[in-house]
């Protein structure tokens, strides 16, 4: 094993074949893609990268797929592939995040253009960073290091790609049933649900970087009360019941950050100025794996630097426009057309931005997603989270905050506008 | 100014005249009143005293009192003589508080027999321990050393009793008005309100000995964002809008940390056992104050192991009556009659408990408290946090557990009976 | 598996069983011996008990047990029994703690009034903590729990107080021999040498609890270093070299905390007038186990309450001699007689103390202590801790505090004496 | 005031007058320079930049000058004035570091070509990074905005440029002399010596960033006990005895945080490779601000991309030499003139690098640095801390790493060469 230092986790382990991954070149681009994009602007501290997440990301899975599966009776390589499986899904699961901002994804070709094949579903619609992820498991030299290195451990890039993307492999449909036990869902839940490891890293870590305190949770207790359970077929994450608190806090947590760091003005009016300087179509994201992996900060905001485009010489010369109004709602939505008629027939260039999230997922889109169950050993009784305790009907709610955004020349005759 | 380590705050300065004061007999007996009672039993790491944290509220609210108050123009001395009031109503905020628990409030003397002349509201009720706290600022080797050390500055053991009990100094009404600032009520508020000197201390510190991350919130932003505004002829506590989310997460800080630990099943248990221990009137504490110091956590252990009491007993050995059913409402009650003649009819030894808390008080009970006030500077706008932001109707419910704890020797039996 | 919350491991696991002595009355008790004694009147947060001490010593020793014999190959079933004792020779390597204070163990009985058979030494020595921790595990409620609970999985108490001592179990001095590997070495430095579960628990802790920095190390990156070799026919501890600064920062950590907290001149003062007291002979210590369990911090300190002895009531009044002057040396010791006869002469009423402590016992010590070992797998080699780097050779020396302490009355008095 | 989140520190207060200074082009250049260049190969986390510590490093020393200047009687403008110049002199201490890495202080012109003026001593030798802050806070943007902002205020941009360089603004040399006390020493003391409010920040945050707990020690202690003494007709900085521990221990810090972050045998490696790409002159840096300004990590990472450098492929593709023979000494230096020998006839391609420290220059240096008082006010005794107490002894010797580093596809040959 070799140890890792992380200023989240303490030691991250790794074995010799994760390094060989670790060193290839898709994944150590990721050290040049930054976690939180603009936010450094807002919170200094913030300078993290989407590698060290994703080495944390598969850390912290890991202590969850141990628990999850740990009552469950499996063969001990089979227990070790799944394992291993998951890992390489943890550790690759942002490897196809474009340079900067999610914005940039709006410069990424048809997703027919990565030539997916059946990983593909729609070949019509855009690429997202997620197809781009499964691309580069299945087309790089990521791809043949799996094969080469845990190959014999029946360790697939494409059993990779799968757990990242929650549906089974093509062709390889009982990859993650073992047993009789159908794991094909907590495996993917661990990666990706309301209580997946990368939200277990990411809220610590952005924190932690950004200097706020929001999104602390007692994630060693949560961790400490996750377990998996039999429902309809297959498993799904489970949760005992004096761990409840711990998950509402994390879900708080979620909140906290969304509001005082995700959607904080200063990125978000960032995120705006990227979307319109991509609009002239001068950047473009290519499909093509060698030709994408030169595509990071670095390679983003020199060509920022080289443009001549109004709105990249705002973003390189930091001179966003300033916000004029903020308002929160519960996710119904304002309907101030008379403040934008305003705003407009005074001649004030301006734009309006809205940031919205829900908290918890599982009351509106209830069967849509799959369950978390609580558990009562003492009484054996077993809930959905959403029917364990009325107090949960906080959550189900979205919250929003709209803000309207003008030119910082504009800002005294705006303010003036509105006062009056 | 002498440096004492505090593990909270890192640092907590205090002078030579506080010294002497903080080594006087009534504050050095909080040395052995634990800030938690029984909560140790469930948290073994809960094992701190109301004397560090009467420190570090001191310290907490000093900082809150600065910002506060940097805004309004005051005399040099008045603002020390302020500030130094401030301090020793913040330091001895605590020092009534009765041995081990709350509970033991209930074995204190009617209030006229405290002998607390204007201070006294109703005679005839029972003495609470803020009483008790007037009566040690007042009548104990305190008042003379405040007189002695601090008179000259203004600062007087009415003074400071007034300032923990909300009210102007019977006699000396003008104490807290400077320069025609009426400051009383924002100087109790930084001692006592929803946004005061105790929580501010008391959740992190709780949450810092428990080992639990609910606790935590950025403190140095909320102090950070304080400020005091006239308001009907009064100065208020005001928080600029930035440290909304700040203030948020603190209210939810507590929200947690009433679920997760001031109401543990076995705290709340073992408070239960102390009352009834209470009942045969064994243990009362004393109104006068030479007699009242002698009763701390060690006087009251003491004779809890020498009674032979069955309930002192059950306490001493660590025999806890065991939980068998939790519910969690939004305060609206259950009835659970039904359960309880099930478990009476079959002769199960049982009692039933209620927790109950609210997250803010600014809604329900708008026309009672003193208001925090949300500005915002740029559109020179100040409103009621209650008005400010529609989020904050979350916070108006309330939040309630319900539990059932039976004789252990018949838990098995009284399971089997709710599962039946 | 039961997770206990503690502010220093985050969460602490325990087995059903382990649960079933940690109730035992021997362990409850050590909730009431507090872990640094008088360090609470220097520092105000130091209230921890060695009960979470206990807990956490189980913890950390688990982690360091399972990575040293990691690499050894042993039967899954002698691994879990080798574990598991392991794991309750930490949990009780502290059951036998007097109250409040080592100086405590100045009024033990003689070692052969305990009993205690083969695994006492010389029974006419004076028996010491340690001493009584193996009686408590062979003579308590805690010994037939042992035999009942973990007796079929090869776990003994004679085992367990074996761990604790360093010797093999009498008449069973191949207990810890497995498949040829004698681990009894090994098992016995996670329980007791210069890096030990001991010392990885309690300075964090005490750190912790105190508010100060000294004790902080890289505990998970000394963990993840540690393995066990092969030297001499048994096995000793062994750390990768890149672990080498971790240990000299842990070794330095130990050096400040007992410079800055364990010497630190109000507990020393305190540990010194505890010692008078029991001069008198009012306060001794029971051989037998059942009276013994009666001994802790509530009941030391209502006897020292109770006293009328002059050193009990400088205790319980907290009116520690002043002091009057501290210097420092390597250990060569000073022969200040010249000072001692001035303030005879002059009538001060004083004492003069010295706290000693020497960094490392490698060096000095070399032939009477099991090595550490350091490992560089890449050239192979492997050398002893004291021989692998000349830096370490800063350690050999002793570093000492000498302090003299006055009557407080007197204090100014022999300042001026001092300066004439 | 602008409350800005820091992880480190969590809160840094701003002036709007500072503001503006940190919007500048200069400032603002420093978001993308590394705190730590190479480090983050190594250290996953340690992504953070100059800009970040720069602000941290303000915030640290305002809190020292506030201590230290505490007890001298000054008039309040003075006061202020001494203060501001002071923060801008702390906020700009790294202005002129070059991109990535100390190493590319090699490829700066002439000083003469900075054209300094009476700043510059000696016009022949090479430009450092100190020189090219002078330069930037004299003759940038930042020069007239400190002057218009501050300059009634008694702040000039002369002022603050000789605060980073230690010696009084040439034809202004009584800047720093206020109520005929001399604090031109003290000041500097603060930007720069061996306990300045640089190293207070940058060991803490290089820690934090790295995960390392070598980084930590009793700021708040070391602070709250710091002072100012005339010494030899000006002040200089002192520190009561009581903070002697956690400045042993703070000074060991430093040590270990050299030993395990900054001497990583991967940074010094490719500091190493930097070195010799520099050697061809493809890449040197401008005298002119303007030029200067352009000069940041993405420009230089940008460039080593595009070069033919074999040097700079090997860094761009991560292609480090690797690391076959280390050893420790106090700085007499090894002579391995026999290995080299060896590696050099069997046709090795390798390299030697050696890393060497003091803990403290105040025992061999001790007539060149403005000293450290410790002062121990109960006997009324002041000392230069190297002869307070015989202890720091043992930091007058130096430690040194050395290292021998080889071609990856010669690693194996050249171990058995050395293990034969």
């Amino acid at each position: 094993m070799i140890s890792i230092h992380d200023p989240v986790h303490g030691t991250i382990e790794v074995t010799p074949a994760e390094i060989k991954l670790i060193d290839s070149r898709p994944f150590q681009r990721l050290r040049h893609v930054k976690q939180l994009g603009f936010s450094e602007l807002a919170f200094p501290g913030a300078t993290h990268s989407r590698y060290a997440h994703s080495l944390g990301t598969m850390h912290m899975g890991t202590r969850m797929v141990e628990r999850a599966l740990a009552a469950i009776d499996l063969p001990v390589d089979e227990r070790a592939r799944l394992r291993q499986t998951l890992r390489l899904a943890l550790l690759f699961h942002d490897l196809g995040h474009p340079p900067l901002s999610h914005v940039s994804e709006r410069v990424m070709p048809k997703l027919g253009d990565l030539r997916l094949g059946p990983f593909a579903d729609d070949p019509a619609r855009q690429a997202t960073h997620e197809d781009y992820t499964v691309k580069l498991v299945l087309d790089s030299e990521i791809t043949e290091l799996i094969e080469r290195l845990l190959g014999d451990a029946g360790v697939t890039a494409a059993r990779v790609a799968s757990l990242v993307l929650g549906r089974p492999p093509p062709g390889d449909e009982q990859a993650f049933v073992v047993a009789g036990h159908d794991l094909t869902t907590v495996l993917h839940q661990i990666v990706s649900s309301e209580l997946d490891a990368d939200r277990m890293d990411y809220l610590r870590r952005d924190a932690y970087y950004c200097g706020v305190s929001y999104g602390n949770f007692d994630h060693q207790w949560l961790t400490s009360n996750l377990t998996a359970l039999a429902h309809d077929g297959h498993y799904v994450l489970g949760l005992q019941h004096k761990g409840l608190w711990a998950f509402e806090n994390f879900l708080l947590s979620r909140l906290h950050m969304f509001l005082a760091v995700y959607y904080h003005h200063t990125s978000t009016c960032f995120d705006h100025l990227l979307g319109r300087y991509y609009e002239a179509g001068e950047y473009t994201l290519p499909a093509d794996s060698e030709a994408y992996l030169e595509r990071d900060d670095i390679h983003l905001i020199s060509a920022l630097r080289a443009s001549k485009s109004p709105w990249a010489q705002l973003i390189v010369r930091r001179r966003p426009y300033r916000l004029l109004v903020e308002t929160h709602d519960f996710g119904e939505g304002p309907k101030d057309t008379e403040l934008d008629a305003r705003l407009t027939s005074a001649g004030i260039d301006f734009f309006r931005l809205r940031s919205k999230g829900v908290l918890s997922k599982y009351f509106k889109r209830r069967d849509e997603v799959a369950p978390l169950l609580v558990i009562e050993p003492e009484v054996g009784r077993t809930s959905r989270i959403e029917d364990y305790t009325p107090l949960y009907r906080r959550f189900a709610e979205a919250v929003a905050v709209s803000r309207v955004f003008c030119l910082p020349e504009q800002l005294e005759q705006a303010r003036r506008l509105l006062a009056g």
